[in-house]
């Protein structure tokens, strides 16, 4: 059995050279084609990468007529990050999802490893795979207990999600092809299977910077959408014009179920409880999108601080740890940004994703680009560029 | 010293006749003007008391040029419900708040008094009434533990809240004139004084039903609105056109606090598990109107069942309790109906309110009215009643 | 209607010379009577005051035949606690109780009042008392909210609890005559009218001081003991010796529930995260004593910091606020003193609690001490302070 | 690489004939020594498996100088219980750990799978193995979501845990081998290489049968004991006695760390709100061990009810699901009874445990059984079955 990986390799070239298998139309991020999010700027690449030292690696794996899955690695700063732990939170939307590592970062604020996502199936083995892989660092050769981070969400509409296709190889070349800057988006990584919103889901990026008299941070966000609803896009009814939502039909064709992981990173000197205060906030993006949480989404949110100065010796000398938080006065401009951030990257996984054909020969379109901004046009929703602004200082 | 005590009695039975003290525009209720939220049918008044058995009275307090303020009351049935309670729960979205009575419901799964909403600095003082109220009930005469349950946000803008003017007797009031039917919505009650997303809020109220082939049952939410965010209307970013939103400016003369408080009731027979799941999809309601649960707005959500096969009698000869729950994997729908409701409520209680002049001669204006509809029509967002919508049956 | 007072400024000349009404046995404190809990010194006085700034006040209201129930106020520092707040948590063990201010201090990891205690139907009246408070402080002026934190257990057995006696003096007398040093303890304040264990209940406290290499730290702790079970006093099985305990007849004629309101203060730098983790180990000395937390029992632990670099300013110039924790690696042995602490606290405030009549003509009998320390003779349980203990530097 | 495996088959013939390796003193049970905890008679084995249906299975690796773990297995009942779920829910006393599935029990409020114990790295590869195991039995084929209950603690001390020695096969023959009656416990499968409260700890169980006028339920404990502490035994300060204690000396050679995993099954038709209750009442037993949940402890309590009534279907033809729960008034008795076997598991886990060799030549020493009943003769603490118990009927 030879599996096909695509990595983040060629991938991160340019996602214009990627093969175009099902005759598809261009796809591309939602600013290419003329939809702005929200009211604060994005950061340079408008991606989680934004946020200085986070790095984003995916494999691929798209082999025969049934395997469509991966993992995606998201890595807060290169370094040993067991040693150097960074202070992290997880909100919990709807727990229906089996994300390892959650009461361990709720009871000492801080995240050990870098964060994987994966198919549902799967989780474990690369949980397993992320300790193998932290065992093994330089300097770890003590280490005898790690909290696993690993994120999942539902491809088995598409994937042999039963045939647990994922092995510990290419959970470590996740890790190992992690890159700053662009990230590449759509059905790649863990998002290879996905579906989102009636439509191919995938992984989606987007950022915000806020202005220097809100502190200056940059709120990054990744997602890996896999869930249903209403899909909006920017204020306009994409999927009841699409004919395409639940509860369209009294067969119930449209599954509402699915998943959402998201990741939140910031440079913002942040507690762990103002970091799920954070999390708690791209939450309420669901709703933006069309979505709402349905029964069946296991919908999970993480966020972590690169601050340098909030990370947690695992070992110190000293007793007390002085360290850094915003005041709770002082978060909302934070919330804002991790709100828009978390739409756009979802609205981005669906832009970058393309059709895909998978298991049992089920098929799955992706948003239908063209289509949907003649709709967006109805509904004025391309202009939202020319709109007032926050402030930009 | 008097208070005016404008009490329910009056608005309900026309909210048409009260008198245009600022030389108002028309208000109305969102419908009225054209604008349709979402894919499910309302209820019969599209309100929260479309469940059957549900109650709801306010009392007004506006007096002088200071006292705009007052208190609201939502019965879930008739009868002593300190003997047979409710199944209930609470999902804190942002708990910078004073809400009592949490930590019981969250441990016996139930609630056991009305719900009564307030302001911020009365919420004891309404409580303690209300502790009175249940204590004087026929059959009560043994009681000696209340768990009161009162919610408030933060009328401090408009009313003098350090005067604390809330008293016993305008509790008893809320409650004795509580009533089915149509509820009055706006500047009444404990939303009297409120301001909502840069304009005047209040009390609004909404209502899905589901289709028979979901349960056919109904879902009823009232909100209290007291916070801020960029106004989007149906998808139309209403905030941004009228130059009114957060961050507009460097002074932050736009105040993103205030807190929301938001009363779901259901006829579907739930576990305070799954009202607590029901109570969260509230929450990403927040979304759709453009806010993002700032750091100072207390928001929270209560949903209880008034199914009469799940109360749960204060004494029980027997030691099991049959009750029933909704399976998980038919909850989905109910989310969807909350989530649309919470949506519309918080429209309707902008929609109906009234422009507002209070303490030190502050002035809130209502949402624009005309402008917005006017602005809508730019977004097409007036037309969603003729878009595809959720099976009838 | 005379009410008559006896304040804290009578108790803390001397516990001794309180008039002995019911021909009481001498009481005392557990150690004055040979009795020694754990491992770990006290602090100077073994009361929630050997943390450097915390005092204690007490109302204590004992009225004609009925009325037997009180206020305790504990104040974190002498200052404006509004203006400048410390970090605080709750950790909730049985949520039956009607405590306020859980959810703010839970959002916001902080408290903003000194905290009260009294009985469960006064508890909004007191809250309400002390916003009064809190709003008349000088530098309060602009105040608009304040998150009153009152916790409360139900003293009814003793107490015409319906007659809700508590005004807002007692309120405002507990918090003026609150002193540091020794505290007066069993039928004083909030514990005037409580049961525990089958016996008189009432106010306890107890202090252990860390080693210099486990950082040299205080831990106070005080509780309003009022709950049920199977008493144990350091090993020994009194409550099955005096044959009173839970389920000991088939009438049910021991009642097991009852509530615990604990207080916890410490000089040790905590975030709200490790004070909720360090409120929780109270919960586990419910064990020693021969608690199981009952369904009626409303039991919750909130700890504090007292640490000035951890406090938080109202307003402050600066987005970023330094402070302190303690690591987590470093968190067990302030685990071990809060544990021995409350443990003692629970036990002092029994010995120190007298009998009682109230209402109805009821009777409780404190604790029988004489007898009690002749069971722990038969079991060993007096002789702990030879056995080893923990390094004392 | 022959890795022995000593199954359940043996263990479960006699404890008796195991060989005595180290010379070991006789071990048994708590009660073959006349220690006798609480006042409610025990179940017919004493045992999680009194409950009826309940089956435990345990593989034990023992192999070389440094393999000493296993894995344990706790079926709710015979039957698959993927597609007839069980109510269920997690209390974690302290969240440092890496329990897999809390977050769908919490949603959900079932569990879908067996609960696997194991050791901390080794916890994803149980969890990969269990869902081979659910996907493959019959009447699964359609799978494609499993949520995978795994606990762990870490045994690391003796056990080469870096060489992550489980192996999926180990897993099957723990489920495969579960059986009802008698269990081992001691140095077997989970708990094979544990330590406890500075002994060897290990697996252990307890249970206890309710008066009829109780309900007559049953609660049954099982625990994989591997915490620290100050180590009482029914009283009796057995830690002190024998110098073996936290922070008994400078070099904290004394660890206080570890975990416990506690599995809680009841025969009572619960909800999961009224399991998580249930579980939450074990942590209080840790007091009566002299644990008190040290910073390093991970510590957890599952409970699941097997009443028949209660079951959760996979796929239901209705909406509404009629189900049973106890009146929250009616729950005390569930409470004791839990913490009563819980305090009794723990210590059966420590006095069937037998010395061990292990890793890198360290040793444990089992708790030195005639020493510490010598102990408690001095504490009077083997005559407890003298005192008045609670009502029979």
């Amino acid at each position: 059995m030879k599996i096909y990986v695509i990595s983040l390799v060629i991938f991160s070239l340019s996602t214009s050279i990627l093969p175009n298998v099902f005759a598809q139309e261009q796809r591309g991020r939602i600013r290419d084609f003329g939809i702005s999010i929200g009211i604060l700027p994005t950061g340079q690449h408008n991606a989680i990468t934004d946020v200085s030292g986070v790095k984003v690696g995916h494999t691929t794996l798209i082999q025969g007529a049934d395997i469509r899955t991966g993992v995606t690695a998201i890595l807060p700063y290169t370094g040993n990050i067991f040693q150097e732990k960074v202070p992290a939170a997880v909100y919990v939307g709807n727990g229906f999802g089996k994300m390892l590592g959650i009461s361990q970062i709720e009871e000492l604020g801080n995240i050990e490893t870098p964060i994987l996502l994966t198919n549902t199936l799967n989780a474990p083995i690369v949980a397993n795979a992320l300790i193998d892989y932290m065992l093994s660092l330089p300097g770890n050769e003590d280490v005898r207990s790690v909290n696993s981070v690993v994120g999942e969400t539902n491809d088995g509409g598409l994937n042999d999600i039963r045939g647990r296709h994922i092995q510990a190889s290419h959970v470590i070349e996740a890790i190992h092809t992690a890159a700053a800057g662009p990230i590449a988006e759509g059905n790649v990584g863990a998002g290879t299977g996905t579906e989102c919103l009636g439509f191919k889901g995938g992984i989606g990026t987007a950022s915000r910077k806020l202005p220097s008299s809100k502190g200056g941070y940059t709120v990054g966000v990744l997602v890996q959408s896999n869930f249903g609803g209403v899909l909006a896009v920017n204020g306009a009814p994409i999927g009841r014009e699409l004919r395409n939502f639940y509860m369209k039909d009294p067969k119930d064709t449209y599954k509402a179920d699915g998943s959402c992981m998201i990741v939140i990173a910031t440079d913002a000197p942040l507690s762990s409880r103002n970091l799920k205060r954070l999390a708690k906030r791209s939450y309420i993006a669901f709703g933006n999108v069309g979505a709402f949480s349905s029964n069946g989404s296991g919908d999970y949110s993480i966020a972590f601080s690169t601050h340098p100065d909030v990370r947690i010796p695992h070992n110190s000398k000293d007793m007390e740890l002085t360290t850094i938080d915003i005041n709770n006065n002082d978060m909302s401009a934070l919330f804002m940004a991790v709100w828009e951030a978390t739409e756009e990257a979802i609205l981005n996984s669906m832009f970058m994703a393309e059709d895909m054909k998978g298991r049992d020969g089920r098929e799955l379109k992706a948003i239908p680009i063209q289509q949907t901004l003649k709709i967006m046009k109805k509904y004025n929703s391309l202009q939202h560029d020319k709109l007032p602004r926050a402030i930009e200082k």
